[in-house]
């Protein structure tokens, strides 16, 4: 297990990469435009600590970021996604976005903070109850 | 420059170790508990992963956790606090709790996300403008 990062929404690239990088000393890793998500994801990190990054989020479309959506989330990478899905529903735990895909999932924790779990390697081939499970409130 | 860790606050110490430890697979690295402060701080971090932490924020009076109150801030070690808080001020970001002791200091993103900043080592001698500089807003 491996934490990957956590996620902030943005409502203004250039103001926020301004802020993280030119002015607080982070440095821009990689970027992924979603033309059909209309959103944009830019991954950032220290200088010479790349393995704990910052996930910034812009959504192309405005949004209102009072009532703490401007957090998003904490990002593990998991080396058995169904295993640890199934210990988490096992101990009364939500999964709110099923691991269908053998790839990706979320839950919450007590206090409502939204953790993403993220397969090593491969995607996991598709497995019951996982790929016909649906989605459960927010993430 | 280096990622420290990501602070959430919790209601409900033993439920939150219950989830993140018992079953999301986190183990507990250290704990600190402040009678006068009435808190308590948990590190977390996943085995083989250490150095990047979640930490925990137990407030031992209770809080209302609505509108993002459960996402506390993202924190970075730095080489020199004095020369940060000087470049995040001069391009005209508030400086929220000044590095008054020559260890600490919040600021804000864009975004409102809360950011510590905490000095590599021991605390810088106090310096002016910090050393008088009051308080100014939340974090």
């Amino acid at each position: 297990m491996k934490y990957l990062h956590t996620m902030v929404r943005v409502t203004d690239v250039d103001a926020s990469l301004d802020f993280y990088c030119n002015k607080l000393g982070l440095k821009e890793l990689r970027r992924y435009d979603s033309e059909q998500g209309r959103f944009t994801l830019i991954f950032l990190a220290a200088p010479g600590d790349e393995e704990a990054q910052i996930e910034l989020t812009h959504n192309w479309d405005p949004e209102e970021y009072g009532e703490g959506r401007n957090f998003g989330h904490l990002a593990y990478r998991v080396d058995d996604i169904y295993a640890l899905c199934q210990k988490l529903m096992d101990g009364g735990v939500t999964i709110n976005r099923p691991p269908r895909d053998g790839h990706m999932a979320f839950v919450r924790s007590p206090d409502n903070i939204s953790i993403e779990l993220l397969q090593k390697g491969d995607a996991l081939p598709p497995q019951e109850p996982w790929a016909s499970m649906e989605n459960s409130g927010h993430w």
